[in-house]
């Protein structure tokens, strides 16, 4: 039998993020290489009573069609949670649900990219976004960061000499790999820049509230003046991935056409799932909530990154972020983390090697940790064993 | 601001069965036009029931991420009921969970069509299945069909003169929007002709268990020597549609195409509700579920065809299904149901013009009724407001 697929699906394989969930489910090794936010977090409780009371007043509502904007209360909620933490003025409207953010970087990549556009994004950045736009056929071009975010003089040399730039993907609070978070000074030069050349921007924004610090910077889409920024926002890493409930805020204008999108997609994501986490967020304090995980994450990367110091040759350098789920490790260049994560697989530990979130690839001397999912004695005992397979190799 | 879009979303807008949605949400107006199952029907106390035993017994399991494939003993309940109910011999690992078998539409045409490549289809066929795959630009070649299904020497005549085929669409069973049932003659022919042409074929079935007369009819995925079918499911129309929980069924190599597609498009669905769903057939008889709802379907249809015969002039035909959700009518060929549903409207009666279930158009002396949505009281009526309006245009 020859099936022929798509073009764009012939070559098709799994992605690199799903292929390491796998290993969480081998109960002998400790995963640093996943991005799961810590079970340990998750307000059972509450959820445990906010179902029921759900399924009491709504009734069969709950579990029938609905729009697929949404569950309107919800989205009123985001747009006011969004105005209070991302400084923006955006109103329900301009609210439409996904499953996970996920969804709304696939829509971006339907929404926008045709076979031959070019992609702007940071290098590295986020492998899952990569993903989602490559099946769309984009060239992507990089763009370097540093501890404080992408580099404004390259964007703006390359937005000056590259004609058919569709979009530009960014994520400025604790980005996935780095943990790095934009300065508000690179927030302000790039919406300079962005005004000027008028493209849409992707912001993607799951990690925002996991901040460490206390100290907020404004959005990029709370600088937007032109109706250029498309925000990605999720539930699952400030309160629980298993709803699968994100979602896109833009312009009404734009939004309609990820709202046509949805609808041939899968027409709605779940009813009942968006009136839960809108009681939850009427009856408990969401705010009170993150502020626990935060403390409880950043206990872990701190620990994380005592035991690093300790365990580590020097010449191995690595981000300590003041958020999100992710630290980023730079390895002398002569070695390899796709040939380490062979030893340190027998010494039972996983982390994720780095060369899947450059998107033009050939960067192979970076790895990606997880804070957020392991007690700190699983990350003592990972980190160690990392250490051992590092010190084997430089010498 | 002058946004770029992509050339296929440029021009998209709304979908028909998306806007007529949100008439049934008007309180004054009896929709007909809907395709929602009757939320009389969910089983509100079980559900209650087993959403409470799912968060007690899986804790945050329920809660955190979990695999693409989706949850494992689901897939398992699936297999089994597909073989015992569809004649079926699968396994759970040629199951993906998907977002309702919208998307394993959506993912249908990702996975197989380039721009340019012939689609053929019933005529008239699903709505929202071409939507789901025009955004791929193909070419539809719809094959008439009678009241045993699809005419098999016309899709005979197609192959034999049509080069680049690259899947074949049908709804077997209680199609939406007819209500029509291929006759077994019909399907062993099909199968015959498709080993022939090794042609992909996606059997949409969402309605084979709607079925009021308890003669069960193999699938064509039953007859599938050659591994060429993919059957798409949906637990929208046995159970509820709320959570959102279809699935694709293909032989593995074809299946894990659309997994890799799932894993950029939205990592996974919702990871509790299939565990609520699992737990739900394993404590409930689901198959007694399902023979109250085509209880209550077939009671409504009755009455549907009995005011029908009524009411409208004897010029206008229409379909007595056996099972399914729909009933299709005809007009006298000089009216135009776009035209009638304003007179409609006026007299607070909705339907659905059947102009949209024909992708290369033309035709618009059709409409679609949904016999299951509304009260046996409500269908009475708003037939025969449909009937005044069809008298005052038919003398």
């Amino acid at each position: 039998m020859n099936i022929k697929f798509s073009k764009n699906i012939e070559e098709l394989t799994g992605t690199a993020t799903r292929e390491f969930l796998k290993l969480a489910y081998e109960p002998d090794i400790i995963t640093l290489s996943g991005g799961l936010p810590s079970s340990d977090s998750f307000p059972l409780e509450e959820i445990k009573h906010i179902s029921k009371l759900v399924l009491d007043e709504f009734g069969t509502k709950a579990l029938q069609y609905t729009i697929t904007e949404g569950y309107e209360p919800l989205r009123h909620q985001i747009a006011e949670r969004m105005n209070r933490k991302n400084k923006t003025n955006v109103s329900k409207d301009e609210i439409l649900l996904t499953c996970g953010s996920q969804q709304g970087l696939d829509f971006s990549g339907r929404v926008f990219i045709d076979s031959g556009d070019v992609i702007i994004c940071e290098s590295p950045t986020y492998t899952g976004a990569i993903n989602a736009f490559d099946v769309y056929n984009p060239t992507f071009v990089e763009i370097p960061t540093d501890e404080n975010g992408m580099i404004m003089e390259e964007l703006e040399r390359v937005l000056e000499t590259t004609d058919n730039v569709k979009m530009i993907y960014v994520i400025p609070d604790f980005q996935n790999p780095t943990g790095v978070r934009w300065s508000i000074e690179r927030r302000i030069k790039f919406m300079e820049i962005i005004n000027k050349y008028e493209i849409p921007v992707i912001e993607d924004n799951p990690y925002s509230e996991l901040n460490f610090t206390g100290e907020v910077y404004p959005s990029l889409k709370s600088m937007d003046e032109k109706g250029l920024v498309i925000f990605l926002g999720t539930f699952s890493k400030i309160l629980c991935p298993g709803y699968r409930i994100g979602w896109v805020c833009a312009p009404e204008e734009i939004l309609k056409k990820y709202i046509y999108v949805k609808q041939r997609a899968d027409l709605q994501s779940s009813t009942i799932a968006p009136i839960e986490i809108s009681k939850f967020i009427e009856l408990y304090d969401l705010d009170a909530h993150i502020e626990s995980v935060n403390e409880l994450y950043k206990k872990r990367k701190d620990i994380m990154i005592k035991t690093m110091k300790e365990e580590f040759p020097p010449e191995v350098k690595y981000t300590n972020p003041d958020g999100g789920l992710f630290l980023w490790i730079e390895l002398p260049e002569n070695l390899k983390a796709t040939e380490l994560i062979k030893d340190c697989l027998k010494e039972k530990v996983a982390y994720m090697s780095g060369d899947s979130f450059f998107p033009n690839g050939g960067k192979l001397n970076y790895i990606r940790l997880n804070f957020s999912s392991n007690p700190e004695d699983k990350i003592i005992e990972g980190i160690k064993k990392i250490g051992k397979v590092l010190r084997e190799h430089i010498k």
